[in-house]
């Protein structure tokens, strides 16, 4: 899946049980990593066999093992969960001053050598391992959930980062099933968070002014552009949208429409040729191989095969097959 | 699959059929609609066939009857293709002025009270109505491609749409077996290009600015969000990642990132009590019949037969369900 090599590890630590942090420990469990957790709340070891259960239930319907799993434990304290890992993730809440405390922790106890990576969905890992020891071995690796189904992970590394263990971060994640994707300019919210802080704005919008409610908001993406996205994302639908013209047909039709009014809420890069070059090529890299019409195939293909999925799960859009036909 | 009755049409036509008309005819050709198309190119019907092509192979991959279809004919003008239908679908290219010389057009040939639907993305129904002989009963009808299998098309009015015929358009919508959803407030790029036209800026500058390549942008949306929005919209999903607080709680910890420094790119809408009020009870309206414990499991059974999906057709990233276990 990932261009990077696994690296197999045996024993982690989650800090942070809830529910990202669970569906850490769960998608470690079940690729065979011992996980020592620490978590203040009493609740943590509730939560994760909760999540766990979910996850056991997914792998079986995806035909994979559960039963060589890795055995869990709850440890009294930060620094006993870390004390002898080779890999710490951290699930802290979304706050500066609390993951500082708790990168000092897992600091105190855990070997000096083991990767530690940040769950945070928008603090930068510069401004993380500002205070602390061994800096360098500190990444942001940013999950979406459920962390134990969604392959993608963020690799980010700070001012202070070494590459060599944003590699070897990318491929503990690779031994784990993931496809880490190395973010290589540092910004605030990286780029998945980013999209989707863009998109809540807007929907915050339409809600507020009473455009639409939440869920016609949603039908409108389920039903529509989201079926589109479990398969092909953002650029490459729109080559497909250029028809025969690929991506930069596309952007000449598409392209100047960022200059019509609605486009008032927010700056936008200027639309220079060098960026239309810029993305055409760089479209050409990753869907030339194959034609619109092969690309337009495929799509269907998996746009009937969710179809199907969501109905026979009696869910949403899946029970517009039938109506499909009038 | 829709609320509103269906209102089933025999004849139809079809005003410009490059992708998207040929898409639309392809939808009510299978429903059993004689269609009229009427475009300027000698290449439209060579379009349509193959758009067909493909829509028939979906339909019966779908299971869908495709034995009784509507049949189609290719007008000589516009006048002649609109002369005796119900209902028109324009479909032409997004330029005012192109729109409302092709309105005048259909508007000189066309019954009466035959329903006018406009494809576009982005041009409200109040300007192409303004020198319209009977602009009550205009809509625009935006749908997402590929029309024949993504069921969601926004119905928008003017400001001299009546409701009824904004009621008939979305029965006639309903009869070729899609969901209508009716934007109640003529905004710009209404709801669903709104939200992805935000999305298409950030990622416009996260090109330009080296942070990722169209390849990277588009492995975290398929990999990542896209393949919960396959099935759950914005607000569903973050009202699963509330945990058991629900959409309140999520809003209590996620709405304040909005003041985040990477806010800056955009005004937000006051985050005020009333907001979050609106917001968590219209997703009480939309998902609380069902649990969170529910909604992840409900989730979960989608995404694995999404992944499997994805394996069969050995596409993106149902290459990785191997690759989840390590």
């Amino acid at each position: 899946m990932s261009d990077v090599d696994k690296i197999m590890i045996e024993r982690a630590a989650v800090v942070g049980c809830g529910v990202i942090g669970a569906a850490w420990a769960s998608r470690m469990l079940l690729n065979g990593v011992d996980v020592a957790i620490s978590d203040p709340s009493r609740s943590a070891e509730q939560i994760l066999i909760e999540v766990l259960e979910n996850a056991v239930a997914a792998y079986d319907d995806l035909g994979l093992p559960t039963d060589q799993r890795g055995s869990y434990r709850i440890a009294d304290s930060v620094a006993e969960a870390v004390a002898d890992v080779q890999f710490i993730q951290e699930s802290a809440p979304e706050r500066p001053d609390i993951k500082a405390a708790v990168l000092a922790e897992i600091e105190a106890g855990a070997p000096v050598d083991a990767i530690i990576g940040s769950s945070t969905s928008g603090i930068k890992p510069s401004v993380m391992q500002a205070e602390m020891t061994n800096p360098e071995r500190l990444v942001v690796g940013h999950p979406f959930n459920p962390v134990y189904l969604l392959p993608v992970v963020e690799v980010v590394g700070g001012e202070h980062t070494t590459i060599e263990n944003i590699r070897r971060a990318q491929g503990i994640y690779a031994g784990i099933g993931m496809k880490p994707i190395h973010v290589r300019v540092e910004i605030d919210a990286f780029v998945g968070d980013r999209l989707l802080e863009a998109l809540w704005r807007e929907a915050l919008w339409l809600v507020n002014d009473g455009v639409a409610t939440t869920k016609e908001i949603d039908d409108i993406i389920t039903h529509g552009f989201g079926l589109r996205w479990a398969q092909m994302g953002l650029f490459e639908t729109y080559r497909i949208a250029g028809g025969m013209g690929g991506m930069r047909h596309f952007l000449g039709q598409f392209g100047p429409t960022l200059d019509w009014p609605y486009s008032k809420l927010m700056d936008t890069p200027d639309y220079t040729p060098e960026l239309v070059d810029k993305i055409a090529s760089q479209s050409d890299d990753q869907s030339g191989a194959h034609s619109i019409r092969e690309l337009e195939r495929m799509r269907d293909q998996n746009l009937v095969g969710f179809l199907k999925v969501l109905e026979a799960n009696q869910w949403g859009a899946g029970t517009t097959i039938a109506d499909q036909r009038s």
